[in-house]
């Protein structure tokens, strides 16, 4: 295993220092249970929105807490779900008094323990409102999951659901453009090597010197099928094939395409992509109006990459270009 | 060999048009020759930035094109150097009349077509100046380059000049603030393993399951050392330890402190990278005062990082503080 690191054990402890040393000015970091909040919460008479997972998905999700995206984010250890207590306490912490969202990824330990703390919360006053992400097409029910499984489509509720609670919507407004966002995005990745989980040491599965998985999941799940490496113009038409049928994306659409690379892939190979990406879907009259290209929904040192649609009205359009700060999304301030 | 592309020979130019696709509010992107110019270029009385360099260490330089950062990018093949008509025609397309600023990483290649482009365009009149990076404290001389290389500096001298450049400066000025940069900035990187070339379709080298390379070069050249992998506190103690010797930085200073991957490194490395980082340089009574963690001068999928530091004044930190917008690096607009 060759990494960057001390104590296996340590690894979220460690990163979250340093998080904390980089971005004082954006998040305040607490140790034990861990979480990471905005610098300036509670951010009185704003919804507050909280999200988490196992850690291993950098910047996802601590990377997003700021203005404009989340209030605060509950890292698990690698590829595990954070704790109740963590969530719990995360969720009071950003309370401002107008109500919490808890953002989910659909894996079968993060759905228990978020409805866990939303309980808790709810017992002592504080309104919260669950939203479920579900995007995945590649497969039906998975390791970890019943259903879909939350992917990237994570990333872009968190931005737009955020730039509504930012501009003060209450609670059920703010819910109600999170789903909507999972209603109109979809999403499918691939891998062409395996990751390793620091605690295990060896890799999550092997693939041979000519193969790649199409529909990995984020810890490394079983996709839909594994095969021969093909040039890029046709892993993009397979991916981007499913994601669009499966909404369906029609000609006319409007959508913002992200093209999210796996943790070890290049910007370059990103880019290659997108150029293919946008050509599949000029082809079925569907224009991309915005994007996102960049690795921001990680499976550690993974190489591959995962493309998410989101189908865009006036309304998603401007909540997606408003201004948004934190460690690894910024623009218009 | 597993990488997200077509044709080997076609990456360069199919990952531009991706750029060309996802940013055309920022940067313009010329095909044949190839070169990437801000999108309002040329700016009427303002200083221009060029550089450029061999692909593979996205976003170098081409998503630095914007405001607030370099004017115009030449992206050359894969590591290899871009040529002097795509500098000439970079350096024409951009020039507002107060001169254009040529930034060379010192390589024998870049440094030759850099001349002979500033020696074109000087005959038709256009002011030239050439700014050498030279940051690398690993080694002196090397593959493709007599003293030292030019590395992880390049993408602050290119942020900071940029600004200056921005600020209506006149030409003497800027590259005086460039000069500077260099002067007071030191890099070392380290692979954990190879990047393997398109064209080639092999590893550059080889590296043992269990070992490293300390003062490793952006291209793959040969380090300092290679030896067994240690725990990251050792690894930025020998590497910073080397860095903050060279200048050298002493008790007192602050410093603007940059954790790079090299492409195929995830980022919650490199927040430990960057934690380990500040406990070291606190011992040395240096303060961190700015920062940049990610992947921004890279090595296709190499994994591992350099790190960078940058002795800052009061002119330096505002210059690095001020508004950038490109595709690579963006805050305060």
């Amino acid at each position: 295993m060759k990494k960057l690191i001390n104590d296996p054990e340590n690894v979220v402890r460690d990163a979250l220092q340093g998080v904390a040393l980089a971005h004082p000015d954006l998040a305040t970091v607490h140790i034990d249970p861990h979480y990471v909040v905005r610098s300036d919460a509670p951010v009185q008479g704003k919804v507050a929105l909280v999200s988490g997972g196992g850690s291993g998905h950098e910047p996802m999700h601590g990377g997003f807490v700021g203005m404009g995206m989340l209030d605060a984010a509950c890292p698990g250890e690698v590829f595990t779900s954070p704790t109740p207590d963590q969530m719990e306490a995360a969720t009071k912490a950003v309370d401002g008094g107008a109500g919490v969202i808890h953002i989910v990824k659909n894996y079968t330990g993060d759905v228990m323990n978020f409805e866990m703390a939303a309980e808790l919360c709810r017992a002592e006053g504080i309104e919260v409102e669950s939203v479920l992400v579900d995007d995945d097409v590649a497969v039906q029910d998975s390791l970890y999951t019943a259903g879909r499984r939350g992917v990237g489509v994570t990333v872009l509720m968190e931005k737009i659901a955020g730039a509504a609670a930012e501009q003060g919507r209450p609670l059920a407004d703010v819910a109600g453009i999170a789903r909507k966002v999972n209603e109109v995005g979809r999403s499918m990745g691939m891998a062409l090597t395996s990751c390793t989980v620091p605690a295990a040491g060896k890799p999550t599965f092997d693939l041979g010197d000519d193969e790649m998985e199409i529909g990995i999941g984020i810890h490394g799940e079983p996709g839909r099928e594994r095969m021969a490496l093909t040039p890029v113009h046709d892993i993009v038409e397979k991916m981007a094939g499913a994601v669009a049928d499966d909404l369906p994306f029609s000609s006319g659409d409007r959508v913002l395409a992200f093209v999210n690379g796996m943790g070890g892939t290049p910007l370059i190979e990103l880019y290659i992509v997108f150029n293919e990406l946008v050509g599949f879907l000029k082809g079925r009259g569907i224009e991309v109006s915005r994007n996102l290209i960049g690795s921001y929904i990680t499976s550690l040192e993974m190489q591959g990459c995962s493309i998410s649609l989101v189908k865009l009205d006036d309304e998603l359009t401007q909540l997606w270009d408003a201004p948004v700060k934190t460690p690894g999304l910024r623009w218009g301030i």
